[in-house]
């Protein structure tokens, strides 16, 4: 914790996140694996909320992801929890993985008064190691005790792990029926040394909708968003994105397409935060690939320029190095036309039709690299397939984070 | 060209390769783009050659790799001859990229007396710029006039880009017929701004075999080799093996398991090279997979923990952080069962049955870390598939060799 400074990518302050109705929040230091720190957040839902969730697709992933997908699949609005611990992920760890997460939801149960099908809860940190889950069951009472409408700010920093800076986001939207809000925290590309990056998401609303609709438009949603960025293309075995909705408000959105949009907006903002706290990350670029003959082509391409090194360390240079997109694109395994291809750097025509854009000035291009939020756009120039990915530069601030970690 | 030291994993010295009776060789400054370096050499080929080849597959591929893809199409044992440059690669040069490539397969067919058909060209170097191939042409006689053949090493020197070290390897057999040769060269992973790692290989013997027969070992074994090799998982517009044959020695070898042998072996220590001479490469590193359910998916396990740059940089650190193998596994796409996979670095058993070992020591462990060449283990416990990739460590080398070129 604090070994690196904060983001240059941070944004200047967490966000006043407003009380969702319904759910409250608590978080405590247990020292789980480090002493004086947060550690430990739990959040209790009001009977009557639904719980939709995403979740990594490692086949490695961890005993609380597998649990969380199991518990997922039983419709219920019975009253349910949330508890996230930082400091061991409970990954790799055998049959003694779901012990630890069955001794933790049948505390909580009791304590919260929910049924334990209905408690779910994630590890973030050291891999390999099992979960001192006592740690954690010791504070549930206390963490009970202190559960608040207004503690989500709290809750943020306890899952933290090497984040720069904590990350919320919030939407709210005046409807027909009323007012609804939604608010999210998450965590993103830090790292606990011998573990990798894992993202973490959770979003609250007090909007009334069904389980299945709400899960519709998470998963929908989740493709273009937590699913669109990445900073080394390395994939957890614990990523989880959970979002509950209380019901508070009455207000039904199962339809709502202004719900829909405010939601995916979270989405997005917590994404993007995860991005700008990349490892290392100095730079914020949007990979806008255009005209790729379908959507899962366009995808292609930009995940491929978007996880690309060489791309990346150019970006961290500030060098526009177009023929480094032009071998990115190549490699995608998308149809894609050499002569039809054409590049451009923000507002900077770089390439067409096969060769560098005749007006093309090294220079400018030059310029505009050296802005912390860059916009790569392609176009394949063969349909209409589209998708935009976010990623950050490679640096040697990475290097150092992953490699020197424990010299 | 000399700007960073010679990587540490780099051979003693340049091996002697021994003549091989039907080609000769000859390399000139041509200062394609640099002065004062060799940056083009010239193979002719006896009449009586047969000529095979693999190329990129990128949708990007340079004009000179797509002429000689369509070449090689046409069997012919007239004359031929190779000529490649360093300092350009003459990609994304749109229809000027051909021009350049014709022009010098006119001027090389002429002076050498080969068919135009039977010429074939690699560029290397930077991408996107137009080939001034005048400056190529007008040394053609010269490289003719010099032809020589023991002018291999000198061939070796002159299609080096950032390559810290030249690349050679050779195997001599000795068969019922009579002693057959092989000798390649190669250049690697090395950067000329703006462009991306090109890999060139060339392998010349004086075994008598066939057009199809030869082309079928090398597409074979070139999955094995070149294709499991990876310095940062990117694929270059250009990269180009040629292996010829000029049938001198008068030894059948169609069907010479000895001869296939050997021409693998000669693939493999070249590609091993390029891999030692990676970007900042400190650390070689062996990635065996073994107990996967085919073996495409132990390919799929053994690139993706061979491309994580969290595995990498775990290596570059001495750090034994096998919970970044898992999840490099987990992610691979490949059928995989947490609780039946082991891993071990060298002979150090790290974990298995889903957790670490009982009698795993880190101490021993980190020992194990500070070889320079180093063995990933895994196995997946599910079937017979097996699969072994080559990569080197990620360190702040490559950042600096690919983010800091221009500065």
């Amino acid at each position: 914790m604090g070994k690196y400074p904060v983001s240059p990518l941070a944004p200047e302050k967490f966000p006043d996140l407003p009380v969702i109705k319904g759910v409250r929040f608590a978080a405590v230091e247990a020292g789980v694996r480090y002493a004086d720190r947060l550690d430990v957040m739990l959040a209790v839902l009001d009977p009557g909320s639904v719980v939709a969730g995403v979740f990594t697709r490692s086949s490695t992933r961890s005993a609380p992801v597998r649990d969380c997908e199991a518990k997922l699949r039983k419709v219920s609005e019975a009253g349910a929890a949330i508890l996230v611990n930082s400091g061991n992920s409970n990954a790799f760890t055998g049959s003694a993985g779901q012990e630890s997460v069955e001794a933790i939801c049948a505390a909580v149960a009791e304590a919260a008064d929910v049924p334990k099908g209905r408690v779910f809860t994630s590890s973030t940190g050291v891999i390999g190691e099992r979960l001192p889950h006592d740690r954690i069951t010791a504070k549930v009472g206390e963490l009970v005790e202190a559960l608040d409408e207004g503690g989500i700010a709290r809750a943020a920093q306890a899952i933290m792990t090497t984040d720069t800076f904590a990350k919320g986001a919030t939407r709210e939207i005046e409807l027909k029926g009323g007012v609804v809000k939604i608010a999210g925290i998450a965590k993103g590309s830090g790292m606990i040394a011998p573990d990798m990056a894992t993202m973490l998401v959770y979003i609250f609303t007090d909007a009334k909708v069904s389980r299945d609709a709400l899960q519709a438009m998470v998963s929908c949603h989740n493709e273009t968003t937590f699913n669109a960025i990445t900073v080394d293309g390395d994939t957890s075995t614990s990523d989880t994105l959970i979002c509950a909705a209380t019901g508070a408000s009455g207000v039904d959105c199962d339809d709502s397409e202004e719900f829909e949009a405010a939601l995916k907006a979270v989405m997005k903002d917590l994404a993007h935060q995860v991005v700008k706290d990349g490892e290392g990350a100095t730079k914020f670029v949007a990979v806008k690939v255009t005209g790729a003959a379908h959507d899962a082509d366009a995808k292609r391409v930009a995940m491929s320029i978007a996880n690309s090194p060489l791309v990346k360390t150019a970006i961290a240079g500030e060098d526009p190095n177009w023929g480094r997109i032009v071998a990115a694109v190549g490699k995608s395994g998308a149809e894609a036309d050499r002569d039809k291809l054409t590049i451009r750097f923000g507002e900077v025509l770089v390439a067409e039709r096969g060769w560098v854009a005749p007006g093309y000035s090294e220079e400018q291009a030059a310029g505009y690299m050296k802005l912390p939020e860059l916009v790569i756009g392609v176009d394949l120039g063969l349909g209409k397939g589209r998708f935009t990915a976010w990623t950050c530069d490679l640096t040697h601030q990475y290097i150092s984070i992953n490699a020197d970690y424990r010299s």
